[in-house]
Formats: C-alpha cells, sequence, structure tokens
C-alpha cells in the first residue's frame, strides 16, 4: 500500500503555462480559432501532460491485458472461460482485432497475463498472474485486497517499464470472459448507479439474461458490501485481475507524465478506479469511443471525459483505444505542422464581420 | 442537363450478394458477432458499393474545391473574400489543416477552383471556374442554373478522372469564405427547415452576427423563390460553386462504384442536394464527423446517416473526412487480416450463456 500511495503522489498537476503557449500556437494557425475543436483540444492537454512546448509522439504501446472471472459459474457470458486463454494465443499470432487496428497504426502490443485460469509458457505473455482466475463474487469477495494492491502496483509497473523504454503514449485494453460483469459491478458501487443503469448485453446475451446478470451482480454486492469510499476495497471485492492492472496502467503512465488513451467499459471501470484513487489522474486520461455497454455512459459521466468516436463498438481488447491513438497523433501533427497566417500569407479573421464591396457595388451591412 | 441524367442513371444499387458474404465473413472472425459495429458495416457497406468480395482500398483521394460567394458583401464573415484564394495558395504549399492530415493519411489532395473571384497561374490548381465567385444571393440567383448543372458535370468529371486513375475512396472538402451561409440556404429549402435550425456561427461570428446572417439567407431565399421539388434550382439560385463541385464529386463517385466520404456542413449540403438527384447515391456516402455547425444535424438526419467522429471541429477543407478515411482503412484491414474461429481455434459464442464448473465445485445458473 505504501508504494501504491507512492505512485498516486507522483501524479503531478498539468502543465500550464505549457498549455498557454500551446493555445497561442493553435490561434496563430491558419484556421478560423477553436475550428479544428478537439484536434486542438487534444493537442493543448499532451503539451500540458508532457509538459514540452512542441509535443511529440514517438513509440505508441497498447497493453491488453487478460483474467478470469470466478463469476463466470453463475452463466454470464455467450462463452465459455477458455476464450479468454484462445484469445491471448491469438493476440500473440496477431489475428485478432487489436492487432490488426495495431498494426495500422504502428502501436506495439503488450500482452500481460493478470489472471488467466491457465497458464502461458510463452515470453511473449507478461506474466503478472494475481491469481488463476478471481474467486467467484457471489459467493465471496472476487479477489483479497493484498491481491489487488498487487495487481495495481504490477500494472503501474508494466506501464513505467513501456515508458523508460521510450513509449510516448499508452492505450488500455483487455479480454477476460466475464469482465462487463465485474466492471458493472464496480461501476455501480463507485457511481452510486443502479445496477440496472450499467448492466449490459456484454458479448452478446439478451434481455432475459441481462436481467439475470443484473440480479447477479446485486447479489455480489450485498453479499460483499464493498465500500464505496475505498476504491481498493471496491476493487477486490466486486473487481477482476485484469482491471486492478489497468487502473495501475492509467496510475502508473499518469504518474509519469505519459498520456494514457482510455479503451472501452472494461477500461472505464479502471479508470474510474484510478480516478477515485487520485482525482488528478483523469487529467491524463484521453477518453476514446462510446461503447454500446450502457455503464461506459456512466463511467464518462463520473469521469468527466467525452469519446472522440461513436463506433457501436463493444468489442474490448483495446480496439477503441487504438482508432483514438490515430486521432492524437493527428492533433500532434497539426499543431506541428501547419502554416501561421503570417507564414502563409492568409489575412487573419477580424473581430467583426467584413463587409467587402462586390464587383457590382459596395455592399450592405447586414448588421 | 442530359450529361447530368446519365450520370444519374449510372448509379447502381449495392450488391446484396457480396454484402451477405462479407457479412458471414465477419460472423467468422475471432470476436463476438457485431462486437465491431460499426466497422463491421462499413466493411459490408464497401463490399456492396465496389461489389469486391474481399474490399480493398489502394490509392485514396481528397477533392478540395474552392470558390467565393458574393453574398461576403452583406458582412457574414469574419474573415475577409481574399482569404479564399490565400488558402488556396496555402494548401499548393501543404501548410494547411488538410494537407497535414492528408499525409498522416497517405491522402492525395485534389485542390480543384470551382470559382475563386482571382485566378491562379499554376497547372496544381485544376481549372474547372465556373463564375469568378458568384453573385450576391439577397440581390437574385447567385449562379444560372446552366452554371449550376456545369459545375455538377465538373465535379463528377474531376471525380470520374481519379477513379480512372486507380483512386479507390474519395473524400470531399472546401474552401470558400462565406459558403456556411449558401450551404444553410439550401439545407432551409430541400429540408424544409427553419432558417433559424440550419445557420449557425461559420468561422466564428457572435450571436447578433449569426442573427444577421439568418435574416440575410431568408431575404435570400424569398427573393429567389427556389423550388424545393428541384435540386438544381435551389443550387444554383442560394448554392455556390463548390458546392454545385461536390455535388458532382459525390454523383461521380457513386456512378462510378466509388465510397465518397462526406466532410462537414458545406459538403453536406452537398451530398443532401446529390441525395434529391439520386436517392441511391446515399447508399455510396459515408458520413465522416458531427460538425458544431448546427445545420450539419439537419443534413445528416435529412440523408439518414450517422457521422462516426464527435471532434467539434467546423473547419471544412476535408478535415474531418480524412479522419474518417483512416476508420475506413481500419474496417477494410479488419474484414481481411483478422483470424477467423477456426483459423485460431478459439471456441465461437453460443446461443445461450454458459455454465462452467469452477475449482470450488459445479456453477449455479442464474437464469
Amino acid at each position: 500500500m505504501q508504494k501504491l500511495t507512492h505512485t498516486l503522489s507522483m501524479i503531478k498537476p498539468l502543465n500550464e503555462e505549457a498549455m498557454l503557449a500551446a493555445r497561442a500556437r493553435q490561434d496563430s494557425l491558419t484556421k478560423p480559432p477553436g475550428s479544428l475543436g478537439r484536434l486542438e483540444e487534444l493537442s493543448i492537454k499532451l503539451v500540458g501532460i508532457r509538459g514540452e512546448t512542441i509535443p511529440k509522439l514517438e513509440r505508441k504501446a497498447i497493453i491488453t491485458m487478460a483474467a478470469d472471472h470466478g463469476v463466470i459459474a453463475e452463466g454470464v457470458s455467450l462463452f465459455p472461460q477458455e476464450v479468454t486463454a484462445q484469445m491471448v494465443l491469438n493476440f500473440l499470432a496477431q489475428g485478432a482485432a487489436v492487432n490488426v487496428l495495431a498494426r495500422q497504426h504502428d502501436v506495439e502490443v503488450t500482452v500481460v497475463d493478470m489472471g488467466v485460469k491457465s497458464d502461458f509458457d510463452d515470453p511473449r505473455v507478461l506474466n503478472e498472474k494475481i491469481a488463476h482466475g478471481t474467486a467467484n463474487m457471489v459467493e465471496g469477495p472476487a479477489m483479497t485486497r493484498s491481491q489487488a494492491v498487487d495487481g495495481v502496483l504490477a500494472g503501474a509497473r508494466v506501464a513505467l517499464k513501456l515508458i523508460d523504454n521510450g513509449i510516448t503514449i499508452i492505450a488500455t485494453g483487455e479480454m477476460g470472459i466475464g469482465n462487463t460483469t465485474a466492471s458493472s459491478a464496480i461501476v455501480s458501487v463507485l457511481g452510486d448507479r443502479p445496477v440496472g443503469e450499467v448492466v449490459g448485453p456484454g458479448t452478446g446475451i439478451d434481455e432475459a439474461a441481462v436481467a439475470a446478470k443484473a440480479a447477479l451482480i446485486e447479489r455480489a454486492i450485498s453479499v460483499n458490501s464493498p465500500d464505496a469510499a475505498d476504491p481498493i476495497d471496491v476493487l477486490a471485492k466486486v473487481g477482476g485481475a485484469e482491471i486492478a492492472g489497468l487502473t495501475g496502467v492509467i496510475l502508473g503512465s499518469a504518474s509519469a507524465g505519459c498520456p494514457v488513451v482510455i479503451d472501452g467499459f472494461i477500461s472505464g471501470a479502471a479508470a474510474l478506479v484510478a480516478a477515485r484513487l487520485a482525482p488528478k489522474s483523469v487529467n491524463h486520461m484521453i477518453a476514446s469511443h462510446s461503447s454500446v455497454e450502457p455503464g461506459h455512459r456512466s463511467v464518462m459521466a463520473e469521469i468527466g471525459l467525452t469519446p472522440m468516436l461513436r463506433m457501436d463498438m463493444r468489442l474490448g481488447e483495446g480496439t477503441g483505444a487504438i482508432l483514438a491513438i490515430s486521432i492524437v497523433e493527428s492533433a500532434v501533427k497539426i499543431i506541428n505542422e501547419m502554416a501561421t497566417f503570417s507564414e502563409a500569407g492568409v489575412a487573419a479573421g477580424d473581430q467583426e464581420p467584413q463587409e467587402v464591396p462586390t464587383a457590382a457595388g459596395a455592399g450592405t451591412s447586414a448588421s
């Protein structure tokens, strides 16, 4: 816990001075001020996070964390538990959606086993396992408090190592059959929202199964009584190992002044835990897409971020976050590469609408 | 007009058979069916447009069309009219936002002079000028009917030439001081919507100036009485040369089975004219981002498309469309490069939630 407190204490506020300079630069570029909207804001946020006047993105990484969930025993997913491990192998074989998008945008994929039930005998899977699957949260805590803390610390370690090696932006991703159930539980407790508002179809269960899933989550919350004022308690009792790991990835990135792009609902649940542990960490987060999973909207409202993409996606793995990384790159290129009004010899805008004499004669003002 | 009728008659329906095959392929890939949402839909739409079983994107182009507007004499913009021509030179110098994003995504930029007031003595600007700026629509029609038709035909010609040269996807963009005023007029008439609903700040005028702009548009509509049932009449009387050109780009692309990505509000107004001339052309359109300009929402509702990006942008040039081209590329890569369940040895999902015995004993079903 002491190590975690240290990580939290390292998260600095944004560099306001650098942000003012970036805003001034944006206003000098050949476009009406503000007309590139969130591309402008992103560039300014990045400058604030990294403290550089000229933002740079060099190596980009996605951290995809996998784990199994005891609650799967209750029948909450269309997919059997083995799929978690099978998909990890698919990540290694470059066959999953996250691999395809990472190749497109030159993003390095790090696959981490935070708590898959089976073991991988492959050096390409980072082993940070804190359990062989969590316990069934309907019967008691999914994890012990110390497992949850270990998971967060492991995630922070993974992020910091990548940053040490030259990574300048990190995206979050996950794989874990059953993990929308854990995420809904976390968001319900930390957001003080009814379970019905934050539960959804996951991999695609029907309405009746969603209702059963909601009832299960309510039972898990009632059995464990997680303390909403203690995010680690919530994470341990109704969370998951990959959610703990991602919480650490986010906090670790924030502590090192590295922007972190949040994928969909499960990554969002981790972001909410991170935000409650260290509210300043939100400054370092970039929201990517609006997940179809209904609880994602609640997460975004709780942490106060607005996704950029509306793709009706609900896969996870980090797929939405990678699409957003490409947009962050656009923002960086815009502030670095666009011509200024004076460089281009373009007249800057006035404060008042311009009246221009036409060929036919003097114009009349509308105002 | 005969040539235009010919172009319209060339627009074919989507290839339903190819789309069914693409849907089947999507459902065989290692993800819950539908979980990649609009990335899946985009890949299927592309297959339908191009009639290929395996969609390919090779060379990508943006067509940025420039023109001046007589209505600028009334004082509707913060920028002087000269900025249209100055920005064309900025496009040639690679200094504008569209150039930066086109470089990022390897998109070829074609700059077309559809009706700029001054002339360019530079072979890099495609000269398809139909006027040296339109007339002031508050005093009479902005263009003659034959100018409008010539503009549409020129746009179609530009698109068809690019497609002949190997371009497989086209994005629309524009530059024209005053062109949100013309676009609002078009959308108000063709959408039968009050001017107040479709008028906005353009390059950034304040509330009082927006009200004055709305009054001007109402005057232009009342002076010209454009016939909402005759899209060319509307385009001629209250439109603009670049909007005519973009209408042609969209129709030309659709006639050649080439997907066309629609940028923001001005491109949207052209898309609405195209949709009214040839409703089937909408099948070939891909919406990119939600412009801040309020009339854009009305355009999307009229043509029945939903933008993918929510970037609060309002620059034009094709900046939003280029961001979307990258997402279309993602969709193409996903359907081509992802592993199938059988290739990856991943268990496919069931119709019913799975119950899995836990280490602690048999699971109990929630249902």
